[in-house]
């Protein structure tokens, strides 16, 4: 049976473009775990197993476990992590390593997703804003990385998985805020390359002219020109 | 000298109100660590130390282990969790357990102190809107309580962390925005108050009048009658 194995059923509700359920489905395919893929309509029709699943975000991700949900995806990555020990740890096993890691995560959840969306959606000079903004994200993550093979040193890990489902973003952001990742942050850029190499990156990663074909979309149902 | 021990020196920079920092204060008490209180100016004169401990942030709380800076108040309370394993945890063995105090550690910042923020800013419809989101935030706290002591059963945990320090602006959520927390979430109310009873919190809540008076001192700060 698909995601069944012997540590339990693993089921992911997901949806194909979410760089927050990517996560999840990068981390379980770097820890080696079998997983049911179940993709989620979240027009206005979403799955009675959704909102029974989470009941107070109503939102994807959500992996089941036996059944049993975790949700909000920074959540379940460290439940990966604690659930399966003896796979590919994400988080080192130094406190203040595993601080750091977790402030990186938590910087971009905070930053990243919210401030791209004022990028395609405003015009003007709260666009421009966003666009400013966004280079000082990028900067600021370009800053932490430093000259380290991943956010954590030698090992792929929390904050990269964070991370990395945003690099089929920056296509589109800097199509609609008119800079370039890789002249702004070349560090950066070479991290996300090297993360690509990855298999679990690779397979999970929306091509980044879908995502900007996605926003398109979202745009033209927003009425936005 | 204070602060220090055998674990190493514990410094917190913080704010008096601040109830992000008083999560910290009180997970210190709860672990039993001695650590030195630095009052931070957070008007137009941050400190040099704040500044160069949070860059990123340029906020309150830091906790600062033998110089070196943890920021973010749930990510202070793992790596004190991580960092004193042997003292009182916050966070239960269970992984599955740990997910759901983790879930409701993250609706607490996601949703309580903004929402405070609108009730007592706004006007009209927009803070109707927030009163109405208030009341359901309280009582979804309420349902995940039930009727257990504590959010994660029989013992004080990162979830009670994260929420308490809020309990004493509750009484300004109330008066600006005319509801009892009392009546809406009877469970939640006594929860509080069992809480209160422990010296931990005792010791670092704000009394809720001088959370009400510091409210109409920002109220008026920003011009808002």
């Amino acid at each position: 049976m698909a995601g069944a194995n012997k540590s339990g059923q693993l089921q992911l509700l997901d949806f194909w473009v979410s760089p927050f359920g990517q996560r999840c489905r990068i981390a379980l395919d770097e820890k080696g775990l079998p997983y049911e893929y179940l993709e989620q309509d979240l027009g206005g029709n979403k799955s009675e197993l959704l909102l029974r699943s989470n009941p107070v975000h109503k939102k994807i991700p959500v992996l089941l476990h036996d059944g049993r949900p975790v949700c909000e995806s920074l959540i379940i990555l460290h439940y990966l992590d604690e659930a399966f020990p003896t796979s590919a740890p994400l988080l080192p096993p130094d406190a203040y390593a595993r601080a750091q890691a977790r402030f990186w995560a938590d910087y971009v959840d905070k930053k990243v997703y919210d401030c791209g969306t004022r990028l395609w959606k405003l015009k003007g000079e709260p666009q421009a804003q966003a666009r400013a903004e966004m280079v000082e994200i990028l900067r600021t993550l370009d800053g932490a990385l430093g000259d380290q093979e991943f956010f954590g040193g030698g090992a792929f890990g929390l904050a990269d998985v964070a991370l990395v489902p945003f690099t089929s973003w920056f296509h589109a952001y800097e199509r609609f805020g008119g800079f370039s990742v890789d002249e702004e942050c070349p560090r950066l850029a070479a991290w996300a390359k090297r993360c690509a190499q990855r298999p679990s990156v690779a397979k999970h990663l929306t091509p980044p002219d879908k995502v900007y074909d996605f926003i398109c979309g979202l745009k033209k149902r927003f009425g936005i020109e």
